[in-house]
């Protein structure tokens, strides 16, 4: 395998164009299309929050209305579409329509996506314009224009996110790419982590729901800016299936238990933590990206909320920024995590540093701990429970000045 | 009932004094000990975190061997005695011996608090000093010091915190005085919110116990500055019964579901949420208290649940710093605390403000109410979720550039 930062354009039949159309006051793009050549089997993961966006109300029964086949989505930055009511509803029913009939394509071929301001309708006159453009430019620019779509969904995000991986599943060369936005889980009233895959793997809807659900658990699922959840949050995977010349079964990825499978889902992870791990590391304000391990817990589950709650402790996020070897509030997190933990037993290491070792503070230099932290800009931080044989890792990043200013200044 | 800021000296035979002995880098006092004229009623409540500070390893088995009397507590600031191993419990240990010891008291009759850095053993032989100063002050200068004890248990705290109330149950005067410190639930590697509440209250040892977790639960655990639970947390409680010259059961506190027992309570929770509330008001860096009410939830520990994970928000404190009405980060707290939530039913209010209104948003003026916040200090959020019958009320304070500075720039 071999893991690159591209634009999903590089997989075969997919194109992708990026307008503005004037949601964004910076006049930059905000408004993307992605379109397959054929259509796809398609899947989704969408937040947990109660109040979901608009959006999500409508591709929710989308996916099971197009069973499951889709051929294109829509995107926009600068208005969440969320908290909208019933218009808000139409609008992004209204998005899908007006692509569909702008690209020639069926109903329920479109999947609609929106990042923004919560509560604020949506200026269709403008959406429809900036439909009319992106559908207008995808014909001609075809697999020119990745870049524009990765610049089109970007709100508070100060660099673009993009992974692609070449990789050989039964015989056949199968690429994925993917693109995401996202800095903290909610903006400054704009909210949303949203993520577009394609492949051109040949893969049943069942097996690419699975491996979506398996790699997002490990990567967009363990990371945190702010411990908030957004009522937008989206990711779509597109399988076009042109990797192969023959039809399913003899040369896709057909049953869970094949190594067919293992060996797509391994691709596919590693596109969704490189994805996942550059949102964490462009966090509102964040200085540095933390990986957050916990070794020794009873069970997994306990081991991520252990991990989770390190990630999303305000003390434990300000002493990272200040290169503050504070081995206490980690400790205390974890302590207040509810997770089977005997302090006695647990040891705790930054990077190569040994800090605790089984409930006993370690002799350590301070000042070179903190000279070496200032000097570093991922940062590892481990922590052996010592009372079972679980362990999970969660990325999150440090807790700055900036962070207050970009959440504080901004106002509705 | 009489609420009022006062120390708790004024509750008849408490005495308490405070003292320098070194623990402080800034000369202020940080040795405090409350002496009670003869042996109390006790209980206490203390963290739940895994990681528990070596005083409350002491005082959890003190409590029981003691069976609920006792007549002193020695709390220290500056040294938390928390991740300290073995060594941290004997010196705890050793702190209840010497304050026996130079106050002429039975073995077991001292609670011993502590809070500051973790993970330092403490200087035994500037607290032998402390503990000789203050045993020598509380017998010449009886009921004056309540002054240099609160200062005395002050970490990161601005101000002192009290509280005193005089209420009348079954024919007698009571009296009940606490104070507090706290400023986050963690402090800059220093701990712990600690609290001293005394009373003449003539009360049975589990009505003591049971009145004083029902006071607690609206009160201290209420509150949250940074959602991390401290490693030292205490409240202890001590009832002199001097209230009455009769004992027990013809003028005290005797029943559950007697006028007395609600009486008393009423009045303890007065006091605890008067004490409560002054540590969310001194939370580190803070400019604002905050009031999170939930109503219409479908049970109390749903409405709690919801109110906390608003009061814990970092984007909802950093909104409030900002005065920035921002609702959409409130109802996305909500819609991601797991608790039953209808959208569509949804009201909220900011003070006067109504800015939802069953799911949708209302027409306001957010640049009069960016003014109206910038002139208040204390914010009150109203949420009827109008799924049922149950609320909470949660304190917090807003999170501004200040809390970054206090808990980033401290090292180690």
């Amino acid at each position: 395998m071999n893991l690159q930062k591209s634009f999903i354009t590089r997989v075969p039949g997919f194109r992708a164009v990026g307008v503005h159309c004037g949601l964004k006051l910076s006049g930059k793009p905000d408004l993307a299309l992605v379109l397959a050549d054929r259509p796809c089997t398609a899947t989704a993961v969408f937040t947990t929050n109660v109040f979901k966006s608009a959006h999500i109300l409508y591709d929710l029964p989308l996916l099971a209305r197009a069973k499951g086949k889709l051929q294109a989505v829509i995107i926009n930055a600068g208005n969440a579409n969320a908290v909208t009511g019933e218009q808000g509803l139409r609008d992004a029913e209204q998005m899908a329509r007006l692509t569909e009939m702008a690209c020639g394509l069926p109903t329920d071929s479109v999947f609609v996506m929106s990042t923004g301001v919560i509560g604020q309708a949506m200026p269709m006159e403008k959406i429809a314009v900036g439909i009319k453009a992106v559908s207008e430019q995808i014909g001609t620019k075809a697999g020119e224009h990745g870049e524009m779509a990765v610049q089109a969904i970007m709100t508070t995000d100060l660099v673009s996110k993009e992974a692609f991986i070449e990789t050989t599943i039964g015989g056949q060369v199968v690429k994925i790419g993917g693109m995401a936005k996202g800095s903290g889980m909610i903006h400054p009233n704009m909210a949303t982590m949203l993520a577009v895959i394609v492949t051109d793997a040949v893969i049943e809807p069942a097996m690419l729901n699975l491996a979506l659900k398996q790699a997002i658990d490990v990567s967009f699922n363990a990371i945190t800016v702010d411990g908030d959840t957004s009522t937008n949050d989206t990711v779509l995977l597109l399988a076009s299936g042109q990797a192969a010349p023959q039809p399913f079964p003899n040369s896709g990825v057909s049953s869970p238990d094949s190594v067919e499978f293992g060996q797509f889902t391994q691709a596919l992870t590693e596109v969704c933590i490189t994805l996942a791990k550059a949102v964490a590391r462009d966090g509102e304000g964040a200085t540095k990206l933390i990986e957050i391990t916990i070794r020794g817990a009873t069970t997994q589950a306990e081991a991520r909320t252990a991990a989770k709650t390190v990630a999303t402790s305000p003390l434990v996020k300000t002493a990272i920024f200040g290169n503050d070897p504070n081995w206490g509030r980690i400790l205390a997190a974890i302590g207040r995590s509810g997770v089977a933990v005997e302090p006695s037993r647990t040891s705790l290491t930054l990077d190569d540093f040994q800090l605790v070792e089984r409930g006993e503070p370690c002799n350590f230099d301070a000042a070179a701990i903190h000279d070496w932290l200032t000097e570093h800009k991922e940062i590892k931080i481990e922590v052996d429970l010592a009372v079972g044989t679980a362990q999970a890792t969660v990325w999150t990043c440090d807790f700055s000045y900036k962070y207050v200013a970009i959440n504080a200044e901004y106002h509705t």
